[in-house]
């Protein structure tokens, strides 16, 4: 898939479009490019290979074609979530800043989460007012990696339901979450996760880039977000990105199929590579729930050490690693979620993120340890000296 | 490119990927996948060439890449530039559901045009209210061709601003122009066409599909439609569509390129096509601008045939051609374009679309004028048996 001469520990930013699923949206570039709308048979036929592709999609999450509104992305799919609501949101401190400039939008409660990254639903249930109509909490925490408890929030909003009934209030309440982090490691049932909206993005889980979905359940009402020809039932309106959906189905699968081996391999090259670090520098802080933790992630801290200087000095030698997550990384600010599970400035600011996934092998990843050990030691020696 | 049976006449609904587009995104699919706000070396040389492919689109339409937001295809450009606006829009009544849906989530006016689909710009200026803040016409017409006086209108709206400038008036008003349609056989430079803001689509220069843009004069505040991480100068967030841009940008370039040699060729075909078609068809009837019309464009109808019917037949034979728009087709509503401009119902309802492009030779056309003039004489013969 890549022939880059990279060692690459960052599949939670990017991840590489599989060879397989690039061939099965190859045709759909130059010879069945038609607009599916067209009404002649060869488009016709690709209206179904795009509904066809949809209903692979929503069998992977459980779900049917037609609770599935396609867009470009993940941002795109929560600010449909979030649009299609006017009453007060919640949400936690520790969301992607896709969902927090979403929830910010609203009149909104942020809840707070534990040392270990991990939301008590019972700070939801604290959370939820008379108008309270939606909450979104993220299926794995794209920084730290830990897994949120949702079926026990789901049950949180589930008594509210109840209690609300009881009480004569209609205001509807819905949790949606958003997946992206745990397709292909985690198991993305929507049914199983309680939610009511999910939200996935084909570019995280080696399909193309500018593809995602929300997942909503029938009876919801969306409010299309972006409006036109109608298209996606009227909920998502502009020429259906058919290769891309065509893309996103065959990742789905891969995922899907492979999902149980390669959560396990990750694990065990994740927890060599924990182990290891952990040997050579005591000091080391590993941030995220030790159990609830995406399989293939590793947030590590190295107290009193530029993380900056790290990353380039790891690139230097081949490595490729995020410090806090790649949409904040540009940024020059601290983490909010290294802020908010009230990590020490000196040693969240010495963090690594580490992911691992398709691209890690069991010797590249040895040898991303030699580097690592390496690195990190002699920036400890050259501060030393200073 | 296109290595199809079948002789497409569709290219205002879809166009084919150019081969070397495809060979100019290829890299960044498995390889360069790189996210672009990822801090290491590899990441910050994709950030480069997204930047220099924006640049090369920004040269294409003589506007700059940091007035460009790039977007998942016109129908989101559209909603972006009328998002931005909460006064009084103008815009026609032939425009594209795009337009019109945004068009209808404002205080409006809808105007007229005439009977060959173009817009008078004093009907622009006796709409316009003192709270007017946009005014959306398409370049060229997606159904008729017809192409539209942008100038003309740019001086109405220039005029305005002066009155309202004397009045102490301070409400903007900005005009509007999707030239998606025109992109590859007409000059799209924004200064020439005088427009404040344009919309442009990958999808129809046989660039990536959900690859879209919008332009806009650098002291427009936008207002983000997408909200996020805050890439796109925080007017569009989601990871960017690195290789959609790139391919994007190939696409701009050779349709930049070829443009003038383009436009005549297809000229040509399509003079050579409809002069076959009037000549086979006394009664058939030619709608839009006889000169200000897209070159490769031809808008005609056969009274009393069945549009529908042709389709299918002209399918039959491997003439692919449109009924209406692309958008309008699956929904059996007659065009709110043809009863625009006033074309009797027994003639609107035996209309083709008929749009050359890159997929179109003087071999393939000279052979869809044979199929055209047979398929419609025996649909001809069929009605006149029954």
């Amino acid at each position: 898939m890549n022939t880059s001469e990279f060692i690459y520990l960052d599949h939670a930013a990017a991840t590489p479009l599989d060879d397989r699923v690039l061939d099965a949206m190859r045709p759909y570039f130059s010879d069945l490019f038609y607009n599916p709308s067209s009404p002649y048979a060869p488009a016709v036929s690709i209206r179904r290979d795009y509904e066809a592709a949809k209903q692979t999609i929503a069998e992977c999450i459980g779900a049917t074609a037609d609770e599935l509104v396609m867009t470009a992305g993940a941002t795109e799919s929560i600010n449909l979530a979030f649009g299609s609501v006017n009453g007060h949101v919640i949400s936690s401190a520790i969301e992607h800043h896709a969902v927090l400039a979403a929830t910010r939008q609203h009149d909104h409660t942020l809840v707070d989460c534990d040392e270990r990254g991990r939301i008590d639903p019972q700070s939801i249930r604290a959370a939820i007012k008379d108008d309270t109509m939606l909450v979104s909490i993220a299926l794995a925490n794209n920084e730290l990696g830990t897994l949120q408890p949702l079926r026990d929030i789901a049950e949180v909003l589930r008594s509210e339901r109840e209690a609300r009934r009881v009480r004569g209030n209609t205001t509807p309440i819905y949790l949606h979450s958003d997946a992206s982090q745990g397709v292909g490691q985690l198991d993305v049932n929507v049914a199983r996760l309680g939610v009511d909206m999910m939200t996935v993005n084909a570019a995280k889980v080696y399909g193309p880039k500018q593809m995602g979905l929300l997942w909503a359940q029938r009876h919801i009402p969306l409010t299309p977000h972006i409006v036109g020809g109608g298209q996606e039932r009227g909920l998502r309106s502009g020429t259906e990105n058919v290769a891309g959906t065509i893309g996103f189905a065959r990742a789905m699968q891969l995922a899907d199929k492979g999902r149980k081996a390669e959560a396990e391999r990750l694990r065990e090259l994740r927890d060599g590579l924990e182990k290891r670090l952990m040997g050579a520098f005591k000091q080391a802080v590993v941030s995220g729930h030790k159990k609830h933790r995406l399989p293939g992630h590793l947030h590590i801290s190295f107290p009193s050490v530029d993380a900056e200087r790290l990353i380039f000095g790891l690139e230097a030698r081949g490595v490729l690693v995020a410090t806090g997550s790649a949409c904040a990384a540009n940024k020059g600010t601290r983490s909010h979620v290294l802020t908010a599970i009230g990590l020490a400035p000196e040693i969240a600011d010495g963090s690594l993120r580490i992911s691992l996934g398709k691209l890690s092998t069991i010797e590249n990843s040895a040898q991303a340890g030699d580097i690592l050990i390496d690195v990190i030691n002699n920036e400890i020696d050259r501060m030393a000296k200073r």
